[in-house]
């Protein structure tokens, strides 16, 4: 619909996640108009990031160097492994101060549906890390829904013949949510994992 | 939240319009994963629509040349402008097929609240336009909202003592609505501009 170069920016905006023909639309309108220094800065870190950014060779977490900032920080706690499908569910347990050990990246969990199983996951790393006895505690903190579910079952099937506390992150009900509004399942978790008070 | 060049361009990415940051978060990793190619592509694209893209001299329309394509077409009908007030405006028009004739983009509409009055948007460029008596409608495809009506009805004053029809797209229905559904004041508007049938 447009003069050729534009189109084919829309285009090309319109395949990344979550950018649909109308955002495409408006992100490119937007270009045209920005100044043009702040457009070579984001064309630059673009190719900038998919040459220089990789994954950690241990964690499987993104990284500049072959080890990320994480696995590199001598001051976290080398007992405790907290297993995410994600990195970007890295980031946010990260966000939360909460926890000062290592991470381990899946890249994804086990889903029968889309043909993933455990051999497409980085479960192989996982086993050598914890071979060497150091790890007292996996943390399995995959999404709590069916493959996540299913993908913890499985690694804590996997690790329970080790010396190794396996645990799993609480189910409940989100801080600041509404008890009303809550769906079955996560009440039903909440009484389950209750606490005395 | 990553290391340093990822939260770079997670921030640089937040600043698009509709991109918020779990957006912004989405596809920077996305774009971790996507083949280097790929990647250098839309980063060229981006720079090179900055650099090459313009805007057309004549109607405000994007452009690669000095006049875009539709203000070059000696096919279309030199007697008739639509004004609209985006360039994303023409697009939606020349998507119906239904208009043959010149454009005029004015650059936004008439927002008091905004602070943006007539002498912000390409009025002046417009009275240039119809100066030497070539147009004979001037079609105002302004927004049907506040500012939109506004800037129709300033330009419809102004336009008043050339000898020069002035109309403006009709309001109503949208096809394929559901007239349950629809607010007031389009229905009132789709009964004030009811035709036989």
């Amino acid at each position: 619909m447009y003069d050729g170069i534009v189109q084919e920016l829309i285009d090309e905006l319109g395949r990344l996640p979550g950018v649909g023909p109308k955002s495409a639309q408006r992100i490119a309108f937007h270009i045209l108009q920005t100044p043009s220094f702040d457009v070579s800065r984001l064309s630059h870190l673009l190719s900038e990031v998919r040459e220089r950014v990789k994954f950690c060779d241990r964690c499987g977490n993104v990284s500049e160097a072959e080890l990320c900032s994480i696995c590199r920080d001598t001051r976290r706690d080398q007992a405790l492994i907290c297993v995410v499908e994600d990195a970007k569910d890295v980031s946010a347990i990260e966000r939360t101060r909460e926890f000062r050990g290592l991470y381990h990246v899946l890249g994804g969990a086990i889903s029968p549906i889309s043909g993933v199983g455990p051999d497409d996951l980085r479960v192989q790393q996982l086993m050598t890390r914890l071979a060497d006895d150091t790890v007292q505690e996996v943390i399995l903190a995959t999404n709590p829904n069916l493959e996540g579910e299913a993908t913890a079952a499985y690694l804590s099937r996997l690790l329970t013949s080790m010396d190794i506390t396996i645990t799993r992150l609480a189910s409940g009900l989100p801080v600041g949510g509404d008890l009303e509004y809550a769906d079955e399942i996560t009440l039903g978790r909440a009484f389950e994992g209750r606490r005395s008070a």
